[in-house]
C-alpha cells in the first residue's frame, strides 16, 4: 500500500466545486445579530466623543456599542499575540484609518450598516508617521507604552519600555563585519525598499459568536483555532475548555488569518448582548485589518576580487503599522535569514519592528522572507554585475551548503540549496543563447535563490481513532484553506496503517474536538503535524496490535482490524485510540542572536525570469517564469506543484502591481478596483519544479512547502529587467510607470513631473 | 479535593431550565424535508397494492417513498439489534397494527400530513396472534424464517430457523428441580401476567439525517449513537467513518430510544432525495413504535415445612411483538434472574422471545426485571402466606448472601441483598403495630425484594484532553438523558485530576468526536463509561507527570499543569490526551445456561408500600412508598435518590393504570388522554434510601443505579392490597376494578358482565 508519493485529488474538491462546502459566511443562527463596524477616519487621534444617539434610534438597531462599553466587560481589553496592544474597540485614541471605533448591532445587516452611517466621532487629531525609518525618531509615538504579550519569553524584557516605536529590535552579530569590510576588494551598499499591500484571501474576514449558556461558540475563518481559543479565554479570564473555536471550510488565509481579527469583537458583543452576533467584513474593510509589511533594507557586502562574499550587514526597517500583530516575530525570525542562501563568515543583521499609523501589518505568506529575498537577491546581481561576474557563477561561488554554518551559527543540514540552484539555471537554459529582443521590445533574464526558517519551538497534537471496522478517522487542529493539507494527512495516514487514503475521514478544525496546534502558518504545519499524525498512527497501530494479542490472536499473522474488535469485544465494538505530541528541539538564540538548532527544518526556493521590456511604455511582460523549490521527499507531488504556482502568482502580484496608496494616511484604492492583483491575462507560463530531497526529520522526508514558491519571483523579474534594459528598479512594486522613470532618468530625460 | 460522594447539582440544569438546551425536535437544516408516515392499519397481512397517486400529486408534496423504493438503495433493508428482521419500510406484508409502510416528504409538514391522508393500501388480511402463550402454536406465523444480526454469536445457530414465532428460547438447568419438588412440603404454583405499556418520554421520537457530500450525518434522540452508526454503515455497506451520528440534548429515552428506531428510515429518505429529512413522531405514533413487553410467568416453588425454598421453576413466555428489537436479549439476560433473590439449589428456568403481531416490544427500564420480579415476589408473599410465616421472616431465611451461588452459578460479590432488606423491613417499622383502617377503607403493607444482572460483555471509551491552561474536556459516548451521567464523570475526572468538577467540559455524543460506547442502557453506564471515564483520567495524570519530567522539572513538586506546558512547549501550547477502554471479564453460559462470571455487578433494590383500598370501589391509595437500593459508594448521592424516586414513579404507572389496550389488534387507547400515566396527584410520599455499600470494581466502589427503583414496586403495592382486603391480583395494572372484581369474587357476588 503505497499512498505517500502520489497524486492524489484533494478529498475536499468535490464538496467546494458542487457548492457544498460550507463556510462561516453561510453560517446564520437563530436570534442572531449583524455587526457592522464604524471606523476611525483619521490615522492619529485622541477620542474626544463618539455620537451614537443618531444610531440608537434608528428603528430595527438594537444596540451601538463603543470601547467604553467593551471595557465594562472586559476590563483589560487588548489582544495580541506578542503585545496586548490592540483595543477591541478603540480606547482613548484611535491609531490607524479604518481603526473600528464603534460597533452597530441589528437583525438586518443593512440597517446595522444604516446605522454606521448615523455616528460621528470627534477626533482630537495628532501627527502620524508613516514611514518605518522615520519612525525611529521618538518624536510622534504610536504607542505610549509597550505591553508584550508573555507568550514569548524573548519579548518580556520590552515590559512597561515606553518613548519609542521600535515594538522589537533583534540583532545578530557573527565573525568580524567591520575588520572584513575594511580588508574587502569591493564593498557594495544597497537600500531596497517594499509596499503595503495585502492578502486578498477571496473569502473576507468573518467571525460569529454564541454566547451560549456556560460556553462561547466563535464560529470563525481563522488559521489558528487554538490561538484563538487561548487568548479569547485570558480576555475573559476563563478556562480554555469554557471557549469553542470552530472553523469551518476557509477560503484562503495567507497570513492574514492568523491569531484575533473579529474573533475578540464577536465574542465581546455577544457576551454584552447576550445573542449571537456574526460580523463579515466587505471587501473593502479588508484593508484596515491586516496587510504586509513595507520595509527598508539597507544591505552592505564586503566582496573580494575573485568573487566571494566575506562579510556583509543588514538593517531592517520593518512598518509594522499601529498594532504588532505578529510582527515582532516576523523581525525576528526573519532576521536572521537577512544575510540570504550564503556562506559568509562575518555577518551582522539589524531588524527593527516599528509601529506606524498604518494598518497593521503581519504575516503573508512567509514571514517577511519575499522583502528580505527582494533586497539580497537584487544586491547579489548588483554585486556580480559591479565585479564582471556571470551572476550564476557568483552565486555558485557563495552557496551556503549543508554542513557549513548559517549566519546564526546553525549548521546547515537538509536543505538543498546548489540542487534547487541547479534545476533553476538547467530550466532556464542559462548557457544557451538568448533572444535579447530588438527595437524598443528588449528581453532579459534574471534568477533568485532565498532560504527560510520555520517559526520555532511550536507544537502540534494528533489524535487518531480506529473504528470497530477499522475505518479510520483523524483529528487535527491543521486549517485547510486549499492547501491541501488534509489530503496530506490522509496520506501519511493511510501509508502507516496500510489503508487507502481517501477511506480516512479527517475532523475539521474545532477546539472541543480536535486537539492543539500552534496554528496553520509559515509552512510549519505539514512538518510539524504531520509528525504528529505519523506518530499518532504508528501509536495506533501500536495498540491495535496489543488488542490482536490481548484477543489471542497469534502474533505474526494480519488480521483485519474487525476481526480484532470483534474477537476481543464480542461484537463489532470498541476503538483505538492513537496519540502523538510533536515538539521538534530547538535551542534559543543567544545575546548575538546565535543559536545551534535555530530551526527544525529549512525551506529553499528559488525563481527564474525571462521578461520583455516595453522601453516606450516601461510595461513589463514575464515571457516565462520557472520555480524550484526543495520538497524534500513530496507526499502529493500534485498538490505539492500547485503550491509552488500559486505562490508564484501571489508573488507576482506583489511584484508587479499590488500596493496600498497612501494619501496622508488614507488609503486612496481601498477597493479591488483600484487595488490590482493578477488576473488571468497576467499569468505568464509558469514551470514549477519539485527539487527531490530527504528532510530525514520530517514526515516520510517530506517538509513545509505553502511558501518557497514566492521567494524569488520578485527579485528574478528585477534582474530581469535589469539585464533587459539596463536599469535598476529599488522599490516594489515594479509598474510600468517605475520601469519608464528609471529608463528616461537613465536616458537623462526624467518625466516631466520630476 | 474531594469530588465523588458529594451533593452536586446536575451539570446541564441552567441549560434546561433556562430554554437554552437544544434538542433534535429544535433542529432545523437549510432545503430539510419533514417526512410524515403512512402506517397500516391491520395487524397482519400480505401489501397487495399501496396508492400513492394522490398523495403525489397534492402541491407541496416533494416525493412519497414505499418499502420498493428503499429497496432500490438498500437491497437488503432488514434492521435490528439481534435480529435483522424490521424493514425500513414495510415489504411484502405488514406485521403490525401501525407500522409504517410509505412517507410522505414535504417542506411543510402540513402538507405532508395531508398527503398521508390521501395515500390507501390494499391487503390481503392474515390471520393473527397477539398472545404471548399462544403464539407457541406455529398455526400464524409472524416471521416465515429468523435471520439473526450476528452481533451476538450466541444467536448464530438461530439462522435460517423457520416455522416458529420462537424468536429465542433460553433454558437454565441448575440442580434437579423435579426431584426436588418432589421431596418438598409444599409446592406452590401461580401463573403472572403483566401488560403491553410503554416508554412515553416526553420528547417523542425524532431523528434528522443530512446526506452531506461524503458523509451522512443523523442528529437523533438515540441513546446508543456507536450502534445506530454501525448499523447504518452496514445497511448502506459503507465503513463506520462515513457515518456521523450526532446526539443533542434527549428528553428521556428509558430503553425506548435504544438501536433503529427512525434512524434508518430518515437516513434512507434523504440518500433517496439527496435532501436532509427529519420525521418527528406525534404522541400517538409513539404506541407503533416500541412497548414494554407483556408476559406470562408460570412459576413453581417447593418449600419445606420450616420455610426453605429447595426448587424453583420457571417459565415466562415474553410478549415480543412483530418485531423482535433487542426482545431476545430481554428474554435471555433477564432470564437467568428469574426465580428471584434466593438461595435456592435446584431452578430451571425456561424463557421463550414471541413474535405477536403487535408493536414490538424492546427494553424498558429494566430489560424486563419488573415483570419478573412482579411475579417471584407476588409469589413469594403468597407461598409465606401458605406456610403460615411472616413475608418478611420467609424471605430472611431464602435471601441469596454474598459468597453464596446464584441460579446461573455464579458466585454473588458485592451485592447488599441482605443490607438493602434490613433497610427496607426497617423504614417500614415493620414490627410496629400497624393501623389497618376501618369501615369501608381498609389498609395493608407489602415488601418485595430484588436482584438484576447486567448485560455483558459490553465495551466503553473514553477520552481526556488536558488543555495547557489545566481545564479539561472529557469525550464520552454516553447519552445522558436526565440521569445526571454527564455530571457523575465529571466527578469522577475531578477527584482523578484534582479539579472541581464543575470546571470539566463533557462533550455531548458525537460519533465523528466521542469514541465507542455500546450504548446508555440497562444501568451499564456508570460502571463501565464511569470506569472507562476514571482509567482515562489517571492515564492523562500519568501522562501530565511524564510531561514535567521531560520539562525538567523535580519530581514529586506539584506544578499547576499551565507552568508544566509553558515549560515544556515555551508558551501555553499542547495537550494531554488521556483514553481508556473498559471491557469487564465475562463467562458465556454454557449449554445448561451456567456461567461462573455472568454479570461484573449485581443491582439490589427493594420496596415497600402501605396502601388504603376502598372496598366499595376498589380504587387503591398508595399512602406511603419506600424504595432502597444498593448503589455502592454513591458518587453523587442527590442525583442517585432522583433516580430511585424517579423508577419509583415510573413503575407506579405500570402497576396501577398504564396499559395499552387491543382490540382486534388495533390499539383503542393511542393517546395520553385515554393511556393513563402517573400524574402529581397520583404519587405518594416516597422514601428514598441509599444503601452504602462498595461495588469493588466500580468506579470509586460505585455501581449502577437507574433502574433498581422500579423492581419492587409492582408486587409491594399487590402484595399490600391482598394484606389489606385479602385478594391477590396476578395481572398489571391494578386498576380499580380489576381489585374491585376481586374483591366482589371473593364474596361470591361478581360484577354484572362477568
Amino acid at each position: 500500500m503505497n499512498q505517500v508519493g502520489r497524486d492524489f485529488p484533494r478529498l475536499e474538491v468535490r464538496a467546494k466545486v458542487t457548492g457544498r462546502a460550507e463556510y462561516t459566511h453561510h453560517l446564520r443562527l437563530p436570534g442572531m445579530l449583524y455587526g457592522k463596524v464604524f471606523r476611525s477616519t483619521v490615522p492619529h487621534g485622541r477620542i474626544l466623543h463618539i455620537d451614537t444617539e443618531a444610531a440608537r434610534k434608528l428603528p430595527g438597531v438594537h444596540r451601538v456599542i463603543t470601547g467604553e462599553d467593551i471595557k465594562k466587560l472586559i476590563p483589560e481589553p487588548y489582544y495580541g499575540p506578542a503585545f496586548h496592544d490592540q483595543p477591541i474597540l478603540a480606547l482613548e485614541k484611535v491609531r490607524h484609518v479604518g481603526e473600528p471605533v464603534a460597533v452597530v448591532l441589528a437583525s438586518d445587516p443593512h440597517v446595522a450598516e444604516q446605522g454606521v452611517q448615523l455616528i460621528s466621532a470627534e477626533y482630537e487629531e495628532l501627527p502620524a508617521v508613516y514611514d518605518e525609518v522615520q519612525a525611529m525618531k521618538p518624536d510622534i509615538l504610536v504607542h505610549e507604552v509597550l505591553k508584550p504579550a508573555g507568550t514569548f519569553a524573548d519579548l518580556k524584557h520590552l515590559k512597561d519600555r515606553g518613548g519609542t516605536n521600535v515594538a522589537l529590535d533583534y540583532h545578530l552579530r557573527r565573525g568580524d563585519v567591520d575588520g572584513a569590510l575594511a580588508k574587502a576588494d569591493h564593498v557594495i551598499e544597497h537600500t531596497f525598499k517594499t509596499q503595503q499591500c495585502l492578502h486578498v484571501a477571496f473569502e473576507p474576514f468573518v467571525s460569529v459568536a454564541d454566547p451560549g449558556d456556560s460556553k462561547l461558540t466563535i464560529y470563525t475563518a481563522n488559521q489558528s483555532p487554538s490561538f484563538v481559543r487561548i487568548e479569547i479565554a485570558r480576555l475573559f479570564g476563563w478556562p480554555e475548555n469554557r471557549v469553542r473555536v470552530k472553523v469551518p471550510y476557509v477560503g484562503g488565509g495567507f497570513g492574514g488569518k492568523l491569531y484575533i481579527k473579529l474573533e475578540a469583537l464577536v465574542a465581546a458583543l455577544a457576551m454584552l448582548v447576550r445573542r449571537p452576533v456574526k460580523i463579515a467584513l466587505t471587501m473593502e474593510e479588508q484593508f484596515y485589518v491586516i496587510t504586509k509589511h513595507p520595509t527598508t533594507f539597507r544591505i552592505k557586502s564586503g566582496v573580494t576580487k575573485d568573487g566571494r562574499i566575506i562579510a556583509r550587514s543588514c538593517e531592517v526597517h520593518w512598518n509594522g503599522g499601529a498594532y504588532a500583530d505578529i510582527g515582532p516575530r516576523v523581525a525576528q525570525k526573519s532576521g536572521f535569514t537577512a544575510a540570504g542562501p550564503y556562506d559568509i563568515d562575518n555577518v551582522s543583521v539589524d531588524s527593527y519592528e516599528m509601529y506606524t499609523n498604518r494598518t497593521p501589518a503581519g504575516a503573508l505568506r512567509c514571514f517577511g522572507i519575499p522583502q528580505l529575498v527582494w533586497a539580497y537577491e537584487s544586491h547579489t546581481d548588483l554585486i556580480a554585475r559591479e565585479i564582471g561576474m556571470d551572476p550564476v557563477e557568483f552565486r555558485h561561488k557563495n552557496l551556503l551548503r549543508n554542513g557549513r554554518p548559517q549566519a546564526s551559527g546553525t549548521i546547515l543540514k537538509d536543505a538543498a540549496i546548489p540542487e534547487v540552484f541547479q534545476a533553476l539555471v538547467k530550466r532556464m537554459n542559462w548557457d544557451a543563447p538568448f533572444d535579447r529582443g530588438a527595437g524598443i521590445l528588449r528581453r532579459g533574464r534574471g534568477i533568485a535563490i532565498a532560504l527560510k526558517a520555520v517559526i520555532s519551538p511550536t507544537t502540534s497534537v494528533a489524535v487518531i481513532n480506529i473504528s470497530a471496522d477499522g475505518s479510520i478517522t483523524l483529528f487535527t487542529g491543521s486549517v485547510d484553506m486549499g492547501q491541501g493539507s488534509d489530503t496530506a494527512y490522509a496520506l501519511i495516514v493511510g501509508e502507516v496503517l496500510g489503508v487507502p487514503a481517501e477511506d480516512v475521514r479527517v475532523v475539521h478544525s474545532d477546539t472541543d474536538v480536535t486537539p492543539y496546534d500552534m496554528g496553520t502558518l509559515g509552512s510549519r504545519s505539514f512538518y510539524h503535524m504531520g509528525n504528529a499524525v505519523r506518530l499518532a498512527a504508528e501509536d495506533a497501530r501500536g495498540k491495535l496490535r496489543a488488542l490482536a494479542t490481548e484477543a489471542g490472536l497469534p502474533e505474526g499473522t494480519n488480521y483485519p482490524p474487525v476481526e480484532i474488535f470483534k474477537k476481543r469485544y464480542g461484537m463489532q465494538a470498541g476503538n483505538v485510540i492513537g496519540t502523538a505530541t510533536f515538539l521538534p528541539t530547538y535551542s534559543p538564540p543567544d545575546a548575538q542572536g546565535l543559536s545551534s538548532n535555530v530551526t527544525p527544518f529549512w525551506m529553499v526556493g528559488g525563481a527564474g525570469a525571462e521578461v520583455e521590456v516595453d522601453t516606450e511604455t516601461g510595461h513589463v511582460r514575464v515571457l516565462r517564469l520557472v520555480n524550484a523549490a526543495d520538497c524534500g521527499k513530496p507526499i502529493n507531488p500534485a498538490v505539492a506543484r500547485t503550491q509552488l504556482s500559486g505562490a508564484a502568482i501571489m508573488q507576482l502580484g506583489f511584484t508587479l502591481s499590488e500596493a496600498m496608496h497612501l494619501d496622508g494616511g488614507q488609503v486612496t484604492n481601498a477597493s479591488l478596483a483600484d487595488y490590482k492583483i493578477p488576473g488571468m491575462a497576467d499569468i505568464p507560463p509558469i514551470e514549477c519544479e519539485l527539487v527531490t530531497a530527504e528532510q530525514h526529520n520530517g514526515p516520510f522526508g517530506a517538509k513545509g512547502l505553502g511558501e518557497s514558491g514566492t521567494f524569488g519571483v520578485s527579485p528574478a523579474i528585477a534582474n530581469a529587467i535589469h539585464d533587459a534594459v539596463g536599469v535598476r528598479i529599488m522599490e516594489l512594486p515594479i509598474t510600468a510607470e517605475a520601469v519608464l522613470r528609471a529608463l528616461r532618468a537613465k536616458e537623462g530625460r526624467p518625466l516631466d513631473d520630476e
